[in-house]
């Protein structure tokens, strides 16, 4: 990718620069299996965000994550109680950079004005970010809660451009879910794809301009 | 339910009237495990459908479905060449009707105007009720291809109001697919939601008026 034709990098949240399996640790405190337990409430969350943005019903990201939680409990037929329901929740407010990502942000944002545009609620992505030490490295935190609808909606996207006055084709979005790639391509912007589990790419008819497997070949495609 | 005040009856077709366990036969020719392969098409058959209505760029249920299949043989590494792929599309053309779903409803059409509205294309829906022998008992077949967004945007419940000349109170909607329950009732007609699984509701802050385990017991609610 040209470095010189990109005015600004945008980054998705979770499962791109926060690791969301981090989640299950919390989960091993209810669930016999944290890793499918996790999975569910994870594809539930995104799903709800779907349902909801298709309804017109929006919930912040918080709100959704504990519909999904409930949910998840009684498919796994789990009882919580508010304690244990509340350190689950919480796990959101104290997520884990993936191990490579906080010293290639502090570099790149030495290069960049670099964005977070999320589902996530504004106390969500605020208190996350600080937590996981990454504040600093982003100009501006965008949540989807400023337009009430969440991703792969354009509107989500269109909040990049609008506040950071740049093109969008000269922003570079990056993500790792696959949808959030597609959405954003669709919208318009150049896209980067953090695949690191060599997933397949969801046939939507549209693809990245530069798919790698972490934080550290981004920065390659970047040199 | 008191059946003095329902004026029309509108259904889901595929995971409520016909079976959509019946394509996993047609997965038998590339699957090993054809469960598992035919629960990823449908689910991501459903996720593009939410993807796409987010993003405001629709193909119809035909073209979705075919998505959604490339994805999943790519997920599962299978190959399948044009007469195979031909074949497991197919399949969405000769759906299976629930065993008590056929009596059942040409008793019900005896009763009250009855209507499909289903994601599926004009000509997965004309094909598939004749073949499955149902189609004599509908007198409204009405596709989302009509406002090119998908379930559960209130866009596609609006239909049936419109075609049938039936206020939405009035109208009772059946299906099985819990998230089409909710945005159903969102909508504001009333609500049967057939649990043939015993799933839990999603925790999406709407509940059916009524929930039933087959055609005979969504008969006599209506007594």
């Amino acid at each position: 990718m040209a470095a010189r034709r990109i005015g600004a990098i945008v980054f998705d949240l979770y499962g791109t620069v926060v690791d969301v399996g981090a989640v299950a640790e919390a989960c091993r405190d209810v669930a016999a299996d944290p890793a499918a337990f996790t999975a569910q409430w994870r594809a539930k969350q995104l799903e709800y965000s779907f349902l909801r943005t298709a309804m017109g019903r929006y919930r912040d990201f918080w709100a959704v994550s504990g519909e999904a939680l409930d949910f998840t409990l009684r498919r796994f037929g789990v009882t919580a109680d508010r304690a244990q329901r509340r350190r689950l929740m919480e796990a959101w407010l104290q997520p884990t950079p993936y191990p490579d990502a906080s010293e290639a942000l502090a570099r790149l944002a030495a290069r960049f004005p670099l964005a977070i545009l999320s589902n996530g609620s504004p106390r969500m992505l605020r208190t996350g970010l600080r937590r996981a030490g990454l504040a600093s490295h982003f100009r501006w935190v965008l949540s989807v809660d400023a337009v009430k609808v969440y991703k792969p909606s354009p509107r989500v996207y269109q909040l990049a451009p609008r506040a950071l006055r740049v093109p969008k084709e000269r922003i570079l979005f990056v993500s790792s879910n696959s949808f959030d790639v597609i959405g954003a391509k669709a919208f318009g912007f150049r896209v980067c794809w953090i695949n690191r589990a060599g997933a397949p790419l969801d046939a939507l008819g549209m693809a990245p301009d530069a798919v790698v497997k972490s934080f550290a070949e981004l920065e390659a495609t970047l040199a």
